[in-house]
């Protein structure tokens, strides 16, 4: 049953997505929710299409790290 | 008014899109919705960034045919 | 696979609802999808959080028929 | 930045809604995101307006355990 | 054509609700989108059920003013 | 807090993206909302995934503008 829809900057790597669908999955499972049950996606954006504050993210949030 | 979101793994084909799109309309417009009111918005996500029971389906329904 | 969310006004009835529901997994089956794989979540929202052209819903559409 | 949007069946506890936001979070802090960065929003569904298969949830996993 | 789904924390008034609703259609109207094809989705949350920085914003954010 | 989930036709420009931005920051912060409180992402959809009417707004909507 749950879904979990997950909005990242571009740029993930494939060892941060597998952690995030390992760990959220865990997350449920905890609360005994069977790991089956749950789906997790994950949706890259571009840092000019993501604003913080009012500005892009490309912009305002230049240096920040995407894991 | 009905806006529907639709998540599928990345490679439908066109023809499968344009079947997704006229079949959720018609399932409106058959409860009584005009057709000119209901949006249809496709999402293809890549299996790599869609989770199953904690696992990129990219690795457990690497076999799995997309339409 | 296949997640569909589907934003409709308030006050959808139940039978609705179960065509929304059986009719968008048709939807799916019809070009190969396992009926198993598709999850439909339906949100209903009411009329005055539901803008078009820039007026509530409530006020512009307000005699508009929900099935 | 992250921005992680949860759905579930009505009637989670807030005991598990707690356990999910800080879970959701701690993945991120895992992996070099900043606590303060993570946005978690859960959304509860009635069973019956989540379908699967074709049938809602409150038919067809009438007995499901909701945590 | 552009879809706009805001989430906030339960608790806006109606006065606030129609403020975002007009004043995001004309965003898309300044940049030469007609009015008619904009549609404003607010979805009105519980604090309980938004995590800031790993909390419930119910917990962290008690104080914080909703419009 | 507020999310605000922006979906549009593939093609905005990087001008037309800024002002989506800063334009909704906006929106919020004339009802008392703190700028770096709001949060906007912008979705860019193509038009062939795209259905209004049934149809991909590819086909539909050819000649529409966007900005």
């Amino acid at each position: 049953m749950p879904i979990v829809q997950v909005y990242v900057w571009k740029g993930f790597s494939n060892e941060a997505k597998k952690r995030v669908i390992a760990g959220m999955t865990r997350v449920f499972v905890d609360i005994g929710v069977p790991a089956e049950a749950v789906e997790v996606v994950i949706h890259e954006v571009p840092k000019e299409d993501w604003g913080v504050g009012g500005e892009p993210a490309s912009e305002k949030l230049k240096h920040a790290h995407v894991p």
